[in-house]
């Protein structure tokens, strides 16, 4: 059986959840708090020692933790991942782009404002900055397609749902990108969300 | 013809020209200046419109970033990617973890120090202490095996190599780091760099 330790105010466990249950996979969810430093004490570390959520555990003791590594295992012989070389690397290159350009200004502000109650004008102007940028990338990317990767729902879109449907929160408007609310909807229609 | 555009000062450029290298894929190479702002042109974006180096363009017109993607579609086949699924997530696991916590606190704080001309004792805290954890925990991943992952070099290692090399540049010390000093050394070996 397989642990899924995460948090479920993160998106990054969140994704891991959704691949584990659109593909089926049977695990036990344990708790994890990063509000309350759970992923900093001493057994937790033991798991992961980067001291992170999401990690998962399989019964004989391996650990796996990083959400879109992750994903891709869970996801391995699913139709989330392209069978073609060159839409694998067009999905590598969104699940990268996700945690180096968006998770690290839309997820942090969102923590900012939601969790440790900043005021949306106290926000950091250059991760307002970054996060709009990103939200605009993907606004300009889906304005003619359907998917991010190809002509079917994929881990990119898995890994850029998991905070976009959050960033109204971190006050980032999804009402000026219709293309990325309409792309929402589809993805969790997709994933049964 | 591969033509990889990228900046020599970027590790993140740096890898694609040592895997590029290595399986012996022809290229040509096309020099980015980041410090000119060459990744911000009208005509660059239309490469890659997130605006960052490295990018690799393909004759039919096909372009793809991230670094680690990159290597990844490169790397295809190659002894560089494990052959097992259980070695290809774990490699998976440190390539995400690169760019989430090592390349955003020592690349940066090599940036700041060595192509801004910040003085060590202005960098910033939180990104050395963020580069620190990063070190520590290499070091005592890598005290009792060769590679990070598997019993061969893989993308892991030049992932991790590609700005661990640099980051005594940035006031990180690997003279404390014993471990991680003889790797990057077999890195260097096992790849002719």
């Amino acid at each position: 059986m397989l642990t899924i330790y995460g948090d479920r105010i993160s998106g990054n466990c969140l994704k891991v959840k959704y691949v584990a249950d659109y593909v089926g996979i049977p695990y036990t969810w344990v708790d994890i708090s990063v509000l309350k430093a759970e992923t900093r004490t001493h057994e937790f570390l033991k798991i992961n020692p980067a001291g992170q959520v999401p990690v998962v555990r399989f019964d004989d003791g391996r650990s796996l933790a990083q959400s879109n590594a992750i994903m891709r295992f869970l996801a391995e012989q699913s139709d989330l991942i392209p069978k073609d070389v060159w839409g694998r690397a067009k999905m590598d290159e969104w699940l990268f782009w996700e945690q180096y350009s968006h998770e690290t200004s839309i997820a942090v502000t969102r923590f900012h404002v939601v969790y440790q109650g900043r005021a949306l004008e106290a926000r950091d102007p250059a991760l307002v900055s970054k996060g709009e940028a990103a939200l605009d990338l993907m606004e300009q990317h889906i304005v003619d397609k359907d998917w991010f990767v190809g002509r079917a729902p994929s881990l990119a879109d898995v890994a850029l749902y998991a905070y976009t449907q959050f960033a109204d929160d971190a006050g980032f408007s999804l009402s000026a990108r219709p293309n990325v609310r309409a792309w929402l909807v589809r993805v969790a229609e997709a994933l049964d969300l």
